[in-house]
């Protein structure tokens, strides 16, 4: 088999990639471990940044997005027993939409079909080799049978577990990683939201946060010990956690309670990969870095890379221009590290650290009313967390 | 003796408090366990905020800081080998003065003794006593003598070491600390500065700050690890160090080298008591609360604390109200935690964490580079850095 771009992973990132490069007019097949079902059902991330709303909806795979997704106008903290909303147009000019990861994956997966794309599904990538030479290959299995893909340029959207980052040749890249000392226990319910937006709480107990799915089912997460065992946590204690966490100094407030038909725990992480290119091995996604959850940017930096991906692709295809290839390193990791930062500065901002004092706790006290009281320190939340325009 | 307001300590706020007391009619006694040379040799900060100036002049002892004082538009910050000023006024519409601890105490003294204030240098307060009751009462030592300060109110403003904090009932006060992992080697050399405003040095080698005393010396520091001993550095050795973490990428200036009149080690420490009051014992400044230096917040938030005890005594006296003196802690507090975070926010921003990594490194340079992009970012800083006005 022979294409233009072998693209590993049906994820968002090596999905969305493959779209774009189709409308760009360059071919790509994308290899996919999983079946299409499995895909489909991941629950992962569900907050999108006003831009990459925006290639989602001006490359023609936004209409269900506008249609079921919720525009986000802000979110709120909720900290000390207080409320505090942080107002994104009033600061940026800016929304957020919510709507689940999973639903951009189906979007994105429906549309390749419908364009004659190729995702093979239950293709499980086993090498990438001769990344060095202009002609590499991923070769990879399916039903039993050993088959190689030949392309032109590979990209690795195979997450942080993937083959993709482990094929780079050993002393080319360099790593940065970090592990936090807690995780987060988190469910679906099928309970309409107790609120309109999201809430991040922080609380002598630890963080909590009250997402959504839709009107009619809610997303919450506890911070927990690492090591929690999701069957220690019933559903009564689960709810009762989160109440408390939840609860503001004047009482006026409730937090609805319904069925819990998913529980799970996310480890919290940051990671990053550097260079995210070696020769035509382009990395993107997970497959290059991790951030903790809190900031809402996994999702987001993925779109991003693949965005100046395929434009960098589509250069050099129409005009046998490297320039955008050479850079696309570099221009991804000046987001990259800023979002690893921010999501940085939100969770060390919200979590209580099991090792950390009162005297940390107090800190966070005062910078949470610090950004209650100044327009600078909300700004800064806000541009981040709605996202930067990239540069 | 008897006086209304039995101050311990002639440090900026002893003097200032005993000094806004004597202009609303209030009579105090200040004393002071050094003589008055060492009060007025201390080497200490150097910047003054925007509104701590204002109360200097506002209450007639600004002339010679007016005169002196170096008025800073701004601070740079070095990093990656690059430049970046942070404007001042343009973020701001204030400024900060540039007039060292130390002449703000000679300041304070002459005019103390001028309009006939009583300050007993060489008097070492040995116990503090009765503050639950309305007559509390200093003991002290002077010239080998015992004696005693009857008095209203006791203010404590002996620094962390002091007695006033450790006077304090046992159960009345909760203390929230934080010590960091490196410390300052500070210098004074005679030599023009090498920069017009002060430099905050990020570098792979660690933290370094270029300052000035005047236009003929320099006042410079390096962060250090704890337990250096300044004999272990030669002149050549700080120079030469220094020179390394100023460097810029394009070699474009030169560090100015000149004899080294002074060397000291700064600790580096985070520590708050709660409450600052006990009946009617009140503390202020480095009694109550440390910084470290890194935001320059140490002398500021000393002078705020006793501008706001002041105005609280003198309303008590005019009027008999209490509520001032009954909210003086709360109300100080919210500054000072807003300065211990703005101060653990700078020193972890600029400083090598020698028990961090790679990953803690890039953070910062990504936390740089978004306070040199953009407005929201420097202006948390340097409203921060120059003074929040007081609520």
């Amino acid at each position: 088999m022979r294409t233009r771009v072998g693209i590993i992973g049906a994820g968002p990132a090596g999905l969305l990639l493959s779209h774009l490069l189709h409308r760009r007019g360059v071919e790509s097949v994308v290899l996919e471990n999983r079946s299409r079902d499995y895909c489909e059902q991941r629950q992962r991330a569900g907050v999108v940044e006003h831009g990459v709303a925006e290639v989602l909806r001006e490359s023609g795979v936004g209409s269900r997005m506008d249609t079921d997704g919720l525009v986000h106008h802000g979110i709120e903290l909720r900290f000390d027993g207080r409320a505090h909303r942080i107002d994104f147009p009033g600061l940026t000019g800016r929304d957020v939409m919510i709507y689940a990861q999973t639903e951009v994956v189906k979007d994105l997966i429906a549309r390749r079909l419908a364009d004659g794309g190729q995702i093979l599904f239950g293709a499980k990538a086993t090498s990438v080799e001769d990344v060095e030479t202009d002609s590499p290959r991923i070769r990879f299995e399916r039903d039993g049978e050993a088959d190689v893909l030949e392309c032109d340029v590979v990209a690795a959207c195979d997450g942080f577990h993937g083959i993709g980052r482990r094929s780079l040749p050993s002393g080319v890249a360099r790593t940065f990683d970090k592990v936090y000392p807690f995780s987060w226990l988190g469910i679906l319910a099928d309970v309409a939201p107790s609120c309109e937006e999201l809430i991040y709480a922080h609380s002598e107990r630890g963080f909590a946060l009250h997402s959504m799915r839709s009107p009619e089912v809610s997303r919450l997460y506890l911070q927990v010990p690492n090591g929690t065992d999701p069957a220690d946590w019933s559903d009564e204690r689960i709810w009762d956690e989160l109440s408390a966490r939840f609860a503001l100094r004047d009482g006026d407030w409730t937090l609805e309670r319904g069925p819990i038909t998913d529980k799970s725990i996310t480890p919290m992480r940051s990671f990053v990969t550097e260079p995210m290119r070696h020769g035509r091995l382009f990395l993107a996604g997970d497959a290059a870095h991790i951030v903790p959850p809190t900031g809402a940017k996994g999702l987001n930096l993925a779109m991003h890379d693949v965005t100046l991906l395929a434009e960098a692709v589509a250069a050099w295809d129409e005009k046998g221009d490297t320039a955008l290839l050479d850079s696309y390193s570099d221009d991804a990791l000046r987001r990259v590290w800023r979002a690893e930062h921010f999501s940085y500065w939100m969770t060390t901002l919200l979590h209580r650290d099991p090792e950390g004092g009162e005297f940390d706790h107090r800190l966070q006290v005062s910078h949470l009313n610090r950004i209650a009281a100044s327009t600078a320190a909300a700004t800064e939340l806000a541009e981040n967390y709605t996202g930067i325009p990239l540069v």
